[in-house]
């Protein structure tokens, strides 16, 4: 049976666009040089000022889709020659040293294995063994593994060196709680197909004042030094993508109404209880410090990740497949922009999907391990 | 008595956007590595073939503004101390010469004067003087000035050369019937918010084959290489602009219905239209050479373009101030996007102003003198 309303997606980003973001992005288009736009966009800054909770304005936006900000932060931070250790477990910590590479920095890369996340030591060792380290680029949760990196953690281990901790935050920012600054993170990138719900097209960077002192001019398209000057006038340097800053302002608004306190605690409930569900129709997680955001499942050897995926696809519901080296070998299914009840509709397909396999199911037994997480996180606060 | 509707828009970039193209704007997200998306996307990309009446699919998107596509012409198709002439007759001229150096090209600026477009015989002796010139960078419509620079006459210059003939067609792709295959153009930058009548945030990026054999690995986002293998198969090396994309389909379906040749046709009807209905009132138009995009309005000394432009928009209809040198000399009205009535406002709104001012206007006169060129042209064809 067709699903009658189309498809539900769950996927780690583009993820569900809600309503109220929708209204906006259907509205007539205005123009950027124009007070109306200049005063949008100095709201959605403040906005994002209170997500990041900082005092300075620190963060440019960019018309870009997330790697276009990964750029940006590899060419205005460092200088050809740099050296960077790039921490790599997972597809985008490989984006990260193909960047680093790209543009001519020397990229010490620290395999971490993917699932695993890095070890802040082992990072404290790599940087006591490359004292002219600049830099150290790294996910705070890797998509393609679902694994979180302590970026907070790592922030303790460089902040009395000269490296900058560059952090890959696309799948974090606007659902962890993240305070960059308090935590001591110098570099934060972000993407409004995430957790800020929105199409892709737009991407942030966030700085300290450690890395602002080191902005070079390597790139005109991506120039945070001439973007800031303009940014924090409510202008920017080159078209901005108009449609996407007013549509970020009503989600921004969304999760701030919210608090990223309680933000952040949704998804800790979802997250939780989505992995004892998953456990307990008996599939693995495969990451041992799983990222709020989403929740990947290794099925074991005589289960194919892809026929659950398809199969839950005819209900409607589009989880997302591995990547890389795990194409073939995992579903992801995203928990960004989703609220607490929606996820329960997921774990209904994964329950007829697996059955459908041939499985033994229990049916209702992943949701009921799901409720009764939630039931206790609810009470909770 | 403000506007009871607010505001329309008749900048040069972002344009209106048609209401078909705002329904595909507003709908809920489908994720890019789809069966669904794939397909669309493919379409569109056969569209835009069509669009620019070429066999080979030399061409990819970005997530972008415009400038980032300049910046992929610069950085794909050219190396470190390539000799290359920018042709500056504006602000976007400047940007090229600004982008190349940035890169580390070996720009010989040729300065035209704002509002003039470039004597081919003159870039034919500047190449001749500099045997080495990799390149001419150009655009076709210079929308700071409002001047067309003939580039398929500059084509006739290059095509025998060693240079290959790169043209910022922001603001002309969309609006003028290009061939740049027939015409000999090398590389042709397009962006979404201006003929393609979407909110900024794409941009495009066309190529010849003498172009496609320099293409270098200088950029990592802006991989025109990488992205062509993608692209020809439906999919993009990193997250598109997805619901530009699509928007992109339906906006290129409606110039295709129409046909690039009426779709000129129109534009030079509105465009002749302009230039004589501004001339019926006392005022100049500024380019020797306009293009079809925009008219480009130079008052005389006693009128200020910016009062002019005010009491438009007091009257709800917004047109451009001016840019860079000209910035307080001169008033923008686009055409593009509009179709032939739509003028009819704007020039209503100008005799107003102008009326408001204290000039004496005769009401009905410079409407008046657009209708009956409209009235030729149409019967014409």
């Amino acid at each position: 049976m067709k699903p009658f309303k189309g498809e539900r997606i769950f996927t780690p980003g583009p993820v569900e666009i809600p309503d109220r973001v929708r209204e906006v992005l259907g509205r007539q288009i205005i123009h950027h040089r124009t007070p109306e736009f200049r005063e949008a966009f100095l709201e959605t800054r403040e906005l994002f000022k209170q997500l990041v909770d900082c005092k300075e304005e620190n963060f440019v936006f960019f018309a870009s889709s997330g790697t276009g900000a990964m750029e940006a932060a590899v060419l205005n931070f460092f200088e050809e020659g740099d050296k960077v250790i790039a921490v790599v477990g997972g597809k985008f910590g490989e984006r990260w040293a193909e960047l680093g590479k790209r543009y001519k920095l020397n990229v010490v890369e620290l395999e971490v294995g993917w699932g695993k996340s890095v070890d802040p030591e082992a990072v404290d060792r790599l940087i006591k063994e490359n004292p002219d380290c600049k830099g150290v680029l790294v996910q705070a949760s890797e998509s393609s593994t679902g694994a979180y990196h302590d970026v907070k953690a790592l922030a303790h281990v460089t902040k009395d060196t000269d490296a900058l901790l560059v952090v890959d935050a696309i799948t974090a920012l606007g659902v962890y709680n993240m305070k960059p600054h308090e935590w001591g993170l110098d570099v934060v990138v972000g993407g409004s197909q995430k957790a800020f719900m929105l199409p892709p097209g737009l991407s942030m960077l966030w700085f300290s004042s450690k890395a602002k002192e080191r902005l070079t001019d390597r790139s005109y398209y991506f120039n945070v030094k001439e973007e800031l000057k303009k940014q924090k006038d409510g202008q920017t340097a080159f078209t901005p993508a108009i449609s996407l800053i007013l549509a970020l302002r009503e989600s921004l608004a969304m999760l701030l109404e919210d608090g990223m306190d309680k933000v952040e605690k949704r998804y800790r409930i979802i997250s939780e209880g989505m992995r004892k569900a998953v456990e307990a129709l008996g599939l693995r997680i495969l990451p041992e410090n799983p990222s709020l955001s989403l929740t990947t499942v290794l099925p074991p050897e005589d289960i194919d990740p892809e026929a659950i995926r398809k199969n839950m696809l005819g209900l409607g519901i589009r989880v997302a497949g591995g990547q890389g080296r795990l194409k073939g070998r995992i579903f992801r299914i995203s928990h960004m922009g989703m609220d607490i009840m929606d996820m329960s509709v997921v774990l209904s397909a994964l329950e007829l999907a697996m059955d459908s396999l041939g499985r033994r199911v229990e049916f209702g037994k992943a949701v009921g391990e799901y409720l009764s997480i939630v039931q206790t996180g609810v009470k909770d606060g």
